[in-house]
Parts: C-alpha cells; structure tokens; sequence
C-alpha cells in the first residue's frame, strides 16, 4: 500500500478486528474503500459489489471467528474487503495480475477463502455441506454464506435452501441485496424482495390493532382472541417480510435498510450468533457505495477494466471492436428482416452486447436472471414454435445447462443457436472463468453443429449463417476482446456448413487452425517463410463440427506433417477429432501434433501471457512447426 | 387392446371426450387404469404417477384443446393415459418396446406430445417458451405445463416460475402432489405444501369472523375496516395456501383434495381456463391409484419391470445382482471401517441401491431430492472439511451438474467421488435416458480419474479404490443391470490408477476394453480363435483416465492391429484418446478402428439389441476385427 492507512495499517487479520471501536472501524472501512477504489482503477476488476459489501465483511470478521468459522462468499464479486482483512492486505496490488492474487475466491492463497468460487449460487450448498461436516465432525463453529440477491434466484440457490430448510441444518445466509444485479435484477423473486423492502403495510395495520383494543367491548372477546392468534400467523406470513422463507424453513431476519452502519450490523450479528437452524439475515447495500461513479453507475463499475480514479471514466483499451459487438451488430440487422429471431441472455445484456438489440426489440429480447437451465428450455419451447431463439451465455456460464441443451434441444433437433462469449482464454478473471471446455461437450451432442470463427467478419457471417440453419442446433464460440478484423468483402453471404477454408497455401506443413488462432498461425507462417523459407499451408477449420474432412485430410496427404490449433481442451477436443480423420484415411509417415489448453486449469493474467504460456502464440506455433519438422 | 373396452373403444382423440357424460368419463378412467396396469405388467414401465394422473387428463383433455392448447407433460412419468387418449390406444402395448411407443414424451411420435421429456423439471421453462411464442405470434392459445410435487422442487423449476412471475405469462402450472416422489419426497418445499394440506386453521379462522361481525357494535367500525383488509391479506398469505407461489407472482388455486373425481377437476380447470397471468392449480393424488399392489409400495412401483398382475410380485429378472449392489454392498463395507465415507443422492435411494447404507449409516446418508447441481457443491463443502462423499446419480442426470463438478470440485482438487450407474445403453427408457456422454465431459475436466469397471469383482475393487484415492475427484461407470462377475480372488486389493490388465495374450489383434464390454471382445477372441485361429489380445483398459499408455502402445506395436470399445459416445471418447496416444508413439502401418456410441441419439428398446446395433456386441466386435484385419 502506497498510502500509509491509520487504521488498516494495524490490522492483519480478523483478530485484530475486535480491539478497535466504531468510530475506528468506520474509519477502517473508509480506509479500506480507498484501498479498493485505487486498486482496481489500476487492475480493473469487479468494483461495485465489493464496495458494497465492506461494512458487512468489517461486522461478520468483528463477531465471527474465521477461519474456525466458515464464512463462504457466493463468486467473488463481493470479496476485496475480505482478501484485504485477511492478510492479504499488501499483496492486493497484485489484484487480477499474472501470479498475483485472484479476483475471486481460492483456498490455496489463503485458509480464510473457505471455498473457491467464481461461478455464482454455490454458496449455499457448499456452506450447507460445512455445517454438516461440522455437525458430523461434533464442532461447533459457525458456517455463514453471504450470496447476493441475484446469485439466491439461481436455481441451485433454492435447491440448497430447499434441503436446509428440510434438514434443519445450523447456519445462516447473509442476503445482500443491491436491489440491483449485474444487469438490473430480473425477476419474480426481485420484486418480492423490493416489496418486503419498501411494505408500509406492517406499520399502518399495528396502529389499527391498538386503536381498536382500546375500544373493545368484553362481549366479542372471545372471538377476537382466536382472530388475534391467527392473525398473528398471518401477520408473520405477510409482513415478518420473509415468508417464502420461512414457508422453506428458514427463520428470516431483517431487512436491515442500511447495510453500511457497522453498529447495527455487529449488534445483528451478535444476536444471530447463538440462534440455531437455518437463517437468512437480509441486508440492503448500495452498489458503489462511496465512490460516486460507482454509485451513479453501478453495472459499469460491476466487472470493469482499469479507469481514471477522478472522472471515473474508463481507460480506452486499445484495439478495435469487440467480438460481440459483431455478433450483436449483424443480429440487429437479421432481426429487422427476420422477426423470428429472439435473443435470450442469462444476467448479462452488457456483457453480451445486446442492449440494442433490447432496445430495439423488446418482446424478442428476454433476459431471464442468473438462470442458464432455464435459458436453454425456454429457448428449446420458443424454438419448438418456430422462433429463432439465440441464447447468448459465455462458454464458462453454459456448463451449467449442458443437459439441457442435450435433453430439451439436441434429442428434439431444435433451431436454438448458442453463442458463447468468453470462449478461450479470458486473462484476468482467470479459471473458473476460462471457456476451455465448450468444444468437447458441444462437439459430443449429436447433431450439433460448433462454428469459431476466426474474425469479426466471419462471426457475422457465422450469425448470418445461424439465423438461416433449420435442421437443429448450432453454436457459435468466440472470444473476449478485440475481433480480427479482416476488410469485408461486398455483401454478406453465409458460410457453408462444415466448409473450411485455406487461407494460406503451402508444402512443408498444415497448420488446422480453429478459431482467431488463425492470425498468430499466419504470423508463424510469415517468419517461417522469411528466415526459413519453410512453406506452411494454413487452414481456417470454421467448424470443429462437422470437420472438414476432405480440405484437411488432402492438405496432410500433401504435407505429411499436420498441426491444429485452438484456444480449449486438447483432451477430447477438436485436435483429437481430426487427428483420427487423417488416422483413418491411413496417410502413411504423417507427422503430427496437437496444440490447445493442456490438461490442467490455467491461472489466470493476461491472454497474451496465458495464450504464450500454452504455446498457442505466434511463437509457439513457430516453435511447434519446427520442433515437428525437425523429429524422427 | 384385447379387451372391448366399453368407453375407451369410442375415444380416439381428446375431442371425442366432450361427447361423454361424467358417468361415462369415470368408467373411462377405469378402462385406461385397466389398460395400463395390463400393459406395464407385461412390459415394465412407470405405473404409479401414471395411475395417479388418469383422471387429471381425462379433465384436463375434456376442457382444453389439444394439439392446439399445449399441454406439456415434465418428465413423462405421468403420461401414459395422456398417450392413449391421444391416438395410441393401440399401439399403446407396445410400450417401450423396441420401435414400439417411448415411455416418455416424443413429439415424434405425436403431434400431441408438445414438448418431448424424460428428464425432470423441464416443463415449466417449455411451457413458458410456448407461451411467449403465442404472445408474439399473437394467437390466443393456452399453455399448461403439468409436473409433479418432487420435480418443482427442482431448481430449474424455480428459474422458470421466478421468470415467470416477473413476465406475468399467461399460463397455467397444474402441480400434482403426490405427497412423495420417487423415493418420499425430500425438501423443506414438501413439508410446505404438507402444511398447505393439513392446515385446519383457515375454516376455524373463518368461523371466528363470522361470530365476530355478527356481534359487532358501530364503534368500532372504522378501525375494523383496516385491520380486516390487512387481515385479509395476512390471511392469503397464511391460508390462501400458497404464499410461496403467490410471492413470486402466481396465482394459488387448490389444494384439490382429491384429483380423482373427474367432475370437480372439470369444474376447476373451467373456472381457471379463463384467468389471466401465472397460475398453479395444486391437486392431490394417490400414487398408484386404482391398483392396489401400486397403493401399497407406490416407491417399488414408480418404475417397474414385468410383473404379476393378480399378485403384484415383479417377475423375477434372469441374472445375478445388479452393478449397482456390488458398489453398494462394498461402500457399506468400507463405511464401517472409514467414517469419513457419506453417501449422497438425488431422489433415487432405490434405483442407487443405498437403502442399505441409509439404514445404517442415517447421518451420514443424503437425499437431497431432485437437485443434482446441489448435491455435487454440497458434497465438495462436505470434501472440503475432510470427508469422503460418494455422490450416486446415474450418468443422464449427472449431466445437469456438469459446472459444478468443474467448478467447485475439481478446480478445488476435492475428493468427491461420482459413482454413475447406468451409464452406456440403458434399454427401454430410451435416448433421454442413455449414459453415453459421461466418459467424454468427466474425461476433460483435468484431474478427474475415470474409471470403469468391468465386471462386479472390479467395481467392488474400483470402490475401494475410490475411498483411498485423496489427490482429487474421481469417477466409477457402470451399466444398468447384472454384473459380470468372475470368481473373487481372495481378499480385496485396491486397482493401481491408470493401470490397465491384459486379460487374454494374443497376436494378431489388440482390442481394449472399457467396462464390461470386456465380456463379449472375450466371447469374440474366443469364437475367432475356434473357428479361424485369430489371436485376439484382449486388455481392460479400466481407466479412461489416467489411459494406460505403455501397456496399450506396446500390445499394439506387437499386433499392429488396434480397436477400442466402449458403450459410450465415439466423438471425443475414449477411443480417441487412445488413437491419439498411439498415433504420437508412431507405430507404422496400424490398422485402427473405434468402436462405441455413434453420432446419432439412440432409440429404445432392450440393451442387447441396441448394443448390437451399435455394434458392441461379441458377434460385432467378431466381424470388427475380421473387416479390420482384411483392410489394405
């Protein structure tokens, strides 16, 4: 830390918490906002959730004893005031860099992340199977989750409560509740939370109670005191505020409408403390609290690059358009034409690019929340229709629904299109937010059809090609950043299903590249030729399913040395299919080799650094080409 | 059908059901309940929840108008009056039998099945895609999705009414309580709605008002105004019986205590055909209705093979035990000597064979209920705190947790284990039931051991294996049905991970093995050897993951001749794994072949005849070879 904090510069750990007093502990919590606001305007990451939630992690390490006590964050959005709290506070510059500390939760930096996350609505059942080990291991610590209130409408969220409330498990659910998630909250159960939030209701029916008693004549006692006690319950239905968690078995406290008075927060904690069962303590925080751009524009400043710490304004990255603004710019333009064409997205229009698409077509354009199961249902019933359903989630977030893409669109041959952002490497966010996975269980679904394409413009010829494909599913992967821009030639003409495309003749090698790829294959190809005058023949695959077997196995035939490329899984993955094609076409004294994300997780940094550390730079298909040449 | 049923003989569509008085319509639902109880005895299939629902959609077809009105079925436990109602009332013996009609939804097979099923808490997304399709399209159609007590409980289920209730769509949920699902109903919801069902202080509640305003002076009017509105809605909160519902934006209706009498369900769906908006409609039924065996053990009748129909006792199946009593019977074992080890399901105590362990071991047995993505981050904060969770959910219904075994155990290297029966061909339930894709998506998750055994000796060993394996998650496949079970070999003896087992020494050809496949490559090497003096070596690869490099590469440099077999998805499998791997070692002039689940989802029908289909058979593995060996 560059600026000497008061107070946070006495504390280094959770223990320390319990010798300062309010005033300190506000003054803490000041201090370690600015800690957080500097940090992140340098390394991005996710900025407003954490703000909101400081207050709250100062109160639960003040009253709370971890790592004894289980405090499990949902994803990590809301977790720097945790990582700086927890003796991390001098490492957190490192934020989101390469080998420095993760932007989300994970147990081998410290003992005090109780639970890796990165994905949302796991929380719950993790915590719930803490307080079972505990109970099982006959301990009595406390087990805590803290989930926000977009992540508890994700389904898995209500299946743990469903069987915590069933099992009566001892442990409690901290709801933070921004009235307000990555995108603004989509929701029944959003609405339900801004009506116990904002219900008058309770007050005005208490003074009726006492005005009444008052007046009561002794001859209808007898009845009333039946009615009192049944209104009583009913009362606890509709205004304890918290029914439907109570209806599960939960006992629901709050709300608390200021999440950020430590005080009030501690003496609630306090009192929770010794109440066993399950729950649920609901709690309102203002997203980019005490930083005003935050404030003023909390789902900018929910997951953000580095920006000015005094305008707030974001530091312009260098490099053209983003992938998904191709995608989403050319279904823009489908959509004006073809009115079958819906958009569906899970809790991520900015992400996705499709706020226009929102704007300009309203009733095709449905967000559902963090939902992605039922994303790809609905879509499978609006496809069943005959609507032209586009289901935008990133790589890393459709591991959710891979069933039913399988069950509700594969097995039925639905049109559902599945465009999967963030496919790949995605730098900082790091492994659990890697889309490394996405070709081999598409690729395994028959009748899907996976496009990557390796550019701007053949994204929109790929979304064109999508919007027109009737047979069944189909998928497109591409990822974050800047799009490979090639100059578009005349009108836009879809691509041909399972055509690949030389881009680059040569006789010494193939290189089989799926996805932008391609563009670091051609680099390779350029300085093999200059320096080495070694002729690489480049192919851009377009399609891992179906593989083109005819352009790539005549090209091998040629060469007799084979490489393919791309940004996810070698086990199982793209690589493998074509290396049996060729296998099978039995070409004799082929040399071959697979390049892609070996068979372990990838920390997270930037793409170029992870891209170059898995050789699937420029230099290291250069490296590959030559190694491969040059064996037995 | 044999017999002339009186009624049913004159209904052919749902049409022809306005034509019937209600004397008539329950003599119906007596020949349907008839029918199916002759059916399933002789082909097995899912009696109870079909009995409980033939009155349901006897009432549901006589007021709505199917195809036109949507009537979406969750799962297709429930449908089989639905499909002799709906022109297969004579096709309708052939039930699950091969080319015969699917157990499940199939809107192949009619126009009437809106959205196919087979998998759990589907129905209530479809429903909603079919309703925002009507809205766009702008017809005026209805939309019913029917789905039981334990599949709303599924999280995908609450994603979608969460969804709902913040479209406001028109449409209408008919949710039969069974008052137990597969195994009894497990969650905090079911206890929710047993409230709902029990609950007598409503008609008290009523009464007291009654005696109350009859006795009222003047005075004291004007407060009583306000309470009672209050009161009012306290009371729909409390008593309407579905706060729950209500809360996230439907309307309640129900419960119906008895969902048999056809005219007060009529009269019902009547009232509710015209409201606006979400709506649920909660009606009581019997599991089993009408057959008294079925009444009785409605669990063991859930899904059932051939039985006797006068006794109600299943006809004894051919075979030894099935694989998943030697896993069962093996973990119990090790459960008394490693505390550590806990069992977890998803609703299928039965069907995992776990009854035992739960008798046993009580606090350290989980159903959690249908919630497959819980049960998975449940077991790793179990994993996380030391445990040993052994996660059973057969191969289909893992692939709805797919994130979280990525996610939140594997990245977190967790010890969990996940036994997958049934996985390969599973008969007569079908292509939404089939478990050929969990090789491929356990196989690319990094670290995730994958074993397969093949023979009941194996996964008693492979068991065992698990219980000591700490580094990371592992994975054990087995088929439904009886073990192969070569004599056991004196005392237990964990398998060594990622090593294979030469099971018969040959010369001429290599085929390896996964799982009890094993058998029939056996039955061919020997057949080849009589009849043509071919000399298959014949390995159990036992591992998919780790794949035992050295003892494969070497076998197949000696024969020269490689074929793999699974039951499991050829297109990114095992057999690729391995082809690759030997490609790599460069062996010249190896003839290979991949033999396993082809590109193409599978039919229903019995194991053996699918397997043969697909080639796995002895007889098919036998003619593999022979085309291989006279290839050029």
């Amino acid at each position: 830390m560059v600026t000497p904090y008061k107070i946070l510069s006495r504390v280094n750990s959770p223990a320390d918490l319990k010798k300062l007093n309010y005033e300190e502990l506000d003054t803490l919590a000041d201090e370690i906002r600015d800690h957080i606001v500097e940090v992140v305007s340098k390394n991005g990451g996710h900025l407003a959730s954490s703000l909101g939630t400081v207050e709250i992690t100062i109160a639960l390490y003040r009253v709370f004893n971890p790592p004894v006590d289980k405090i499990i964050w949902d994803v990590g959005h809301q977790a720097y005031a945790h990582k700086i709290l927890t003796g991390r506070k001098n490492r957190f510059k490192t934020l989101r860099q390469y080998r420095g500390i993760s932007g989300f939760l994970k147990p081998d930096e410290s003992k005090y992340d109780a639970f890796g996350a990165g994905h949302t609505s796991t929380s719950i059942s993790a915590a719930m199977g803490f307080a079972m080990a505990r109970d099982l291991a006959k301990k009595n610590n406390k087990v805590i989750a803290v989930i926000g209130d977009a992540s508890i409408a994700g389904g898995m969220s209500f299946e743990a409560i469903n069987h915590i409330g069933h099992e009566k498990t001892d442990l409690l659910v901290v709801l933070v509740d921004t009235e307000m998630s990555i995108s603004p909250t989509v929701g029944a159960m959003s609405g339900y939370m801004n009506k116990i939030i904002t219900g008058k209701g309770y007050n005005e029916f208490q003074q009726a109670v006492k005005t009444m008693v008052e007046k009561m004549p002794a001859t209808i006692g007898a009845p009333l005191v039946t009615i009192l006690k049944h209104v009583g319950e009913g009362i606890k239905g509709m205004y304890s505020q918290g029914a439907l968690f109570e209806e599960l078995g939960f006992r629901y406290f709050g709300p608390i409408g200021n999440g950020h008075n430590i005080k009030t927060l501690v003496e609630t904690f306090e009192k929770l403390k010794d109440i066993k069962g399950p729950k649920i303590i609901h709690i309102i925080t203002k997203k980019g609290k005490g930083y005003q751009p935050a404030e003023k524009k909390p789902t900018l400043f929910h997951g953000i690059g580095p920006f000015d710490r005094v305008t707030g304004e974001p530091v312009k990255s260098p490099g053209g358009p983003v992938y998904s603004k191709f995608f989403s710019d050319e279904l823009v333009k489908i959509a004006s034409i073809n009115t079958s064409v819906i958009a569906i997205v899970a809790a991520m229009i900015e992400g996705n690019n499709l706020n226009k698409f929102k704007k300009l077509y309203p009733a095709r354009f449905f967000d559902v929340g963090i939902a992605e199961e039922h994303a790809v249902t609905f879509a499978a019933g609006l496809a069943k229709q005959g609507f032209k359903p586009f289901v935008a989630i990133y790589s890393t977030f459709i591991q959710r629904a891979i069933d039913q893409i399988i069950h509700d669109v594969a097995l039925q041959k639905l049109p559902v299109v599945f465009v999967l952002d963030r496919a790949g490497l995605v730098g900082e966010d790091g492994p659990t937010h890697h889309g490394i996975f996405d070709i081999v269980f598409m690729k395994m679904i028959p009748g899907m059809v996976v496009m990557a394409p390796s550019s701007g413009n053949e994204l929109q010829r790929m979304t064109l090609t999508a919007s027109m494909y009737r047979e069944g599913p189909c998928s497109i992967r591409f990822p974050r950043g800047s799009a490979e821009q090639p100059k578009r030639q005349g009108n836009l003409f879809p691509v041909r299903i399972g055509r690949a495309k030389t881009i680059r003749k040569g006789t010494d090698a193939t290189v089989v590249c799926l996805g932008p790829v391609l563009y670091s294959a051609l680099e390779a190809a350029e300085r093999l030729k200059n320096t080495l005058d070694i002729k690489l023949e480049v192919i851009d695959a377009r399609f891992a399913k179906p593989v083109d077997k005819a352009l790539i196995t005549a090209s091998a035939a040629r060469t007799k040395v084979l490489l393919t490329v791309e940004e996810g899984a070698i086990e199982g993955g793209f690589g493998q299919s074509v290396m049996r094609i060729v296998q099978r076409a039995g070409i004799k004294d082929l040399k071959t080799r697979i390049m892609g994300i070996p068979d372990r997780f990838i920390e997270h940094g930037p793409m170029e650094q992870l891209r170059s550390d898995c050789g699937l730079s420029a230099r290291g298909i250069e490296k590959a080409v030559l190694e491969l040449l040059n064996s037995k």
